[in-house]
C-alpha cells in the first residue's frame, strides 16, 4: 500500500509541475510569489554595539528571498509606553540607521506611533526602546508599519507593464479573498520577485506564499 | 480665547451633523457602521458553571451593538498544544453551544485547527481547553475565525437590494484601502445594521469605526 502512495504522490508532483509550467507559458508575466513578513528589526552597527557589545557581528541565520538579505540569530524585546513584545527577530546586513517594522496591532499593544511607511523612509516614524542582553538604546525615529509592495528586476516591471514607484492594487481569490490597493512597485536591479505584506494583512485576507496574486492598475 | 475655541467647535459640530444628515439623503441607503471584534468567546450555561462555578451568572460589562448582546465582566484563558492567550473575554446572553472566536494568529499561536465560519456553524471546528477561575473544560468542537458578515433588518436589507444569506463584496478608501469579497449578509429581525469584521481584518486594511464600507454585488 506505502508503495501505491509513493507512485501516487510522485504522479501528483508531475501533474502540478506541468500545470505550472503550462500556466507561465499562456499567461505570460511570471506568477507573483508572496512574501509575509512579521515584525523585525533592521539595526544599524551603532545599536548592534548597543544592544550585543562593543565590535559585536550579526550572525547569519538564513537566508531571505531578496539577495544579501538574511535572518539572523540575534532577537531583542522593543518596549513602548504600555507594553512590550520580546523575541522580534533581527535581519541583516546591518543598515545607515535602524529601522523597526512591527505590526498595526503591535502599535496598539506598545502604545506607539508607526505611521504605514515604505523602508527607508523614517522621517517623523515612531520610537520605541529595544533592550537587548548587553544594553538598550532608544530608536527616536525609526518605527514604522511596512507599507505593502513589490520587489522585481526592471526588466520583470517592463514584462507586468509597471514602473519602479507606480502603486497598483492586487487581487487574489480564496474564502477571505478580495483586492488590496496602493501597493508600491520597487523595481531596481538585483531585487528578487515578491509581493511583501505583513502577516495580518496575510492573515486577513487568508494569502499564503501558495497564493495567486494579480496586478491590476490603480486607475482600472 | 477659550470661548472662541468652544463656538468653533460646536459650529463644527453643526456642520458635521447637517453634513451627515445630507449625505443620508443624498445617497440612499443608510452607512453602514463597522464594528470590529477581537477574540472572545459565547458560553453555553453548562460551560460557565463548570469555569466559574454551579449556578453562576454572568456579569453584564457594557451593551453590545447587537441588541440582547453584551460583554461580560468575566475572562478566561484559552489553551492549546502549543500555546496559551490570558484573559479572552465572555460575551453574553450564554448560547446553547460554547463558540471560541478567534483570530487567525491565534490558531497558529494555540496551535489548533480554526475554520472561517459564521456564528453557529461548528460542525467540525476546533478544539481548545478554557480555564477559568473554578475549573477548566475542553471544547471539543467550536473554535472558528468568525466569517466577515453584514447584520441589517430586513427592511434595510431591500434598501441596499440584498437578501439574508448573499455574499457580497465590501469597497472602501484609505492607505490600506481596498475590497472584501465573500462578506456575508444577515438579514433578520432584531438586528443593528453593522459590518463584523476581526481586529486582524481591520489592522491589516486600515479600517476604524469610521470607515465607510459600500456594498457591491459579488457579480459585478
Amino acid at each position: 500500500m506505502d508503495n501505491y502512495e509513493e507512485l501516487l504522490g510522485k504522479l501528483l508532483e508531475k501533474l502540478a509541475e506541468t500545470s505550472q509550467t503550462q500556466s507561465a507559458v499562456s499567461s505570460g508575466p511570471k506568477r507573483i510569489p508572496v512574501g509575509i513578513s512579521n515584525r523585525h528589526i533592521h539595526l544599524s552597527q551603532k545599536d548592534v554595539e548597543k544592544l550585543f557589545g562593543y565590535g559585536y557581528q550579526l550572525t547569519k541565520l538564513k537566508d531571505l528571498s531578496q539577495p544579501g538579505q538574511f535572518a539572523c540569530k540575534e532577537t531583542v524585546m522593543v518596549c513602548g509606553p504600555k507594553g512590550a513584545i520580546e523575541k522580534v527577530r533581527i535581519l541583516g546586513p546591518v543598515r545607515k540607521q535602524t529601522q523597526v517594522e512591527i505590526l498595526q496591532s503591535d502599535s496598539f499593544k506598545l502604545g506607539v506611533k508607526a505611521p504605514l511607511r515604505l523602508s527607508g523612509d523614517l522621517v517623523g516614524s515612531g520610537n520605541v526602546t529595544l533592550i537587548g542582553p548587553k544594553g538598550s538604546t532608544e530608536i527616536i525615529e525609526g518605527v514604522v508599519v511596512a507599507k505593502r509592495h513589490i520587489h522585481m528586476l526592471p526588466d520583470e516591471a517592463i514584462q507586468f507593464g509597471v514602473h519602479d514607484g507606480e502603486s497598483v492594487t492586487i487581487e487574489f481569490s480564496g474564502e477571505r479573498g478580495g483586492s488590496l490597493k496602493n501597493v508600491i512597485i520597487r523595481a531596481v536591479e538585483h531585487s528578487g520577485l515578491e509581493c511583501h505584506i505583513d502577516t495580518e494583512e496575510a492573515n486577513a485576507l487568508g494569502i499564503t506564499p501558495n497564493t495567486e496574486i494579480v496586478i491590476k492598475k490603480n486607475n482600472i
